[in-house]
């Protein structure tokens, strides 16, 4: 495969690597996200592992590609699951993804996720308001701010790349991607994906496939990630997010390249 | 908001606040129901956080309108988290609402759900069997009887109402809520729904959204979202009960003022 | 009821004493697959509880007709709830039936498996590699050998069925049932079906309804459940896996005799 590039194509071409390599992604994540994260996994061409016991989690890293942890329905029992299978992760050297759903919500959660992000992931996928609740938690801001402009939590995510040596993605309308330097956007979706539950877990999973498959380039292949998923939801005339939800998985897994390639926005900032 | 009254135009009212004002809703449930109550809440205009642990509980029903306790997949482990929460809600002045899932079916069970209702929930919804157990299992019948008339449940429902100041809802072909006193009746819904699982746990968790955004009126804010459930699932020609799920959700999300009104089904017993 | 025999006609004479008796299916299984499996159940004519605690499970066992054990997403604490719940379907002389998710992927889940399948399961589906770990981890072969032919996995399933006297069916593009002796094969199902997570978990919880309303002839039972599935997912012209999952389910709520009768596909080996 070439170096990626911020386009339609390369972003086909780096899922047709995901479909031919199917990798093994180990998910550690919520109750309510696991059978879409494991049915969008499963569409678009990867192979999903939901473990989570501490007792295996590490000898499941030595069998995945990568790993995915979700702090969504956290529990101390299951932190430690987390923080061994990002070790083995790293120790192996494998990408791993977190999404630090809630962060800023309660102290408890937070410090989790501060200690999860000390750990360095290969990249990082929240909102506005849970980046910079991880940058702020971090040392770098006064804390939660569900009001910021997406400029201002740009700059937050850019220093978090920055000090972490990590990608930084903030979803919204417009999806901002950044390794503290450049920024990509991706400005593909729908707003009805809002009211599907786990669609941003189910992205953050997606994304880690596509890492798994490009490990050169996090940035590109985060800001793919995101594209394909935005494109494939992007249904029109449909009834309500429960009908959006079957179409978006049937379309992961039958998309072919002109539909993505003519539809993908991506753009460098 | 005027006063509730036990009509479909003060159903579509209050089901507009509930969507103008998207409560946050912390719900302690069962692993088979998450994806589909979150799902539910979506469609419906409120805000879902699905967040269990004892660690973190009280912090988040600080930053929560309203709090969901479902014990259907229980364990001692989760039964702190409930316990915790509904303190938390009570101390805070926010509705709390109940589903005895598997009331008297085991020791275990029955005790925890006993435990959990001397907390005094701010409505509980079940079947006949499950507040009949709910009412027996406190000292005031024998045990559960699945095959009692539904009246025979109504009276143990009012008098459970009584004794604890709170709203009871029996899940049937009929629905059943009373406050002790009154009881009001809706006649909407399908027998396809109980080939659904976990229709009843979202429904309970459309309660609280709805008790939630009409703090003063429990009883007909109970009866309204079960009144908005049961009309989305009256779907004609519905092939089976998956189709039926995703018909159900898309019409949470898009129904319109005269189609829940028209099809609204309430009374006065 | 006659005795089965391996026909389309026995199969659907099966699947309606599973749908006029409705069987409680107690099921012990991973976060992924439950809110599938119990819709499975539902749609089929079943009823699933989940119940997983140490704390009722034996409680449970006594109300419910039979027993499904899955360790998909497995734990400690959930391991001793898996036990207790084996050892009361046994005391009972109930069915129970093993799902060994990922045997073989680390010695943790190995162990586990191993400790479960010398309480004798009734039934144990998997696919090739797993049935294969199952009997190599009971010391019969060197592991899991995921490229062996379909042939060699049999070899391992009737050596395992023989020793613990039970049925193991393996799954793939067609599905061996044996008793040691016999083989039955099912020619059902589309390739679709693997790209919806938890399909072999729903279909194992399908043979726990069948084996439990034919408990005389366990083997023809879980061919039988094997076809019913098979049959329902066979969907012309679907769009993609989500659809085909509401479809299978809707099918397994609607399906007619005749429709059952001229698309299954047994043999004898």
């Amino acid at each position: 495969m070439d170096a990626l590039q911020l386009t339609g194509e390369s972003a086909w071409a780096l899922w047709q690597k995901v479909r031919s390599e199917a990798p093994l992604i180990q998910c550690i994540t919520n109750f309510v996200s696991m059978d879409f994260m494991a049915n969008t996994l499963l569409a678009a061409g990867a192979s999903p592992a939901m473990a989570h016991c501490r007792d295996e989690v590490q000898d499941f890293q030595k069998i995945a590609s990568a790993l995915l942890v979700n702090v969504g329905t956290l529990s101390p029992e299951w932190t430690d699951g987390m923080r061994l299978a990002a070790e083995a992760a790293i120790a192996l050297g494998k990408p791993w993804v977190l999404d630090p759903v809630g962060a800023g919500a309660t102290p408890f959660r937070t410090q989790t996720i501060v200690s999860l992000v000390n750990l360095r992931p290969t990249v990082i996928r929240g909102n506005a308001s849970e980046i910079m609740a991880v940058a702020g938690a971090a040392g770098k801001t006064k804390g939660v701010d569900s009001t910021a402009e997406p400029s201002h939590a740009l700059e937050y995510a850019k220093q978090l790349a920055k000090d972490l040596g990590c990608i930084v993605a903030i979803s919204g309308a417009t999806d901002l991607v950044t390794d503290g330097e450049r920024v990509a956007k991706v400005s593909n979706g729908v707003p009805l994906l809002t009211k599907i539950t786990a669609a941003g877990c189910s992205v953050t999973a997606l994304i880690t496939a596509f890492v798994c498959c490009a490990p050169s380039d996090p940035l590109l292949a985060t800001a793919h990630a995101l594209a394909v998923f935005g494109v494939a939801a992007e249904v029109e005339n449909v009834r309500g997010p429960a009908s959006l939800r079957v179409e978006l998985l049937d379309n992961l897994y039958s998309m072919d390249k002109a539909t993505l390639t003519s539809n993908v926005n991506l753009q460098w900032d």
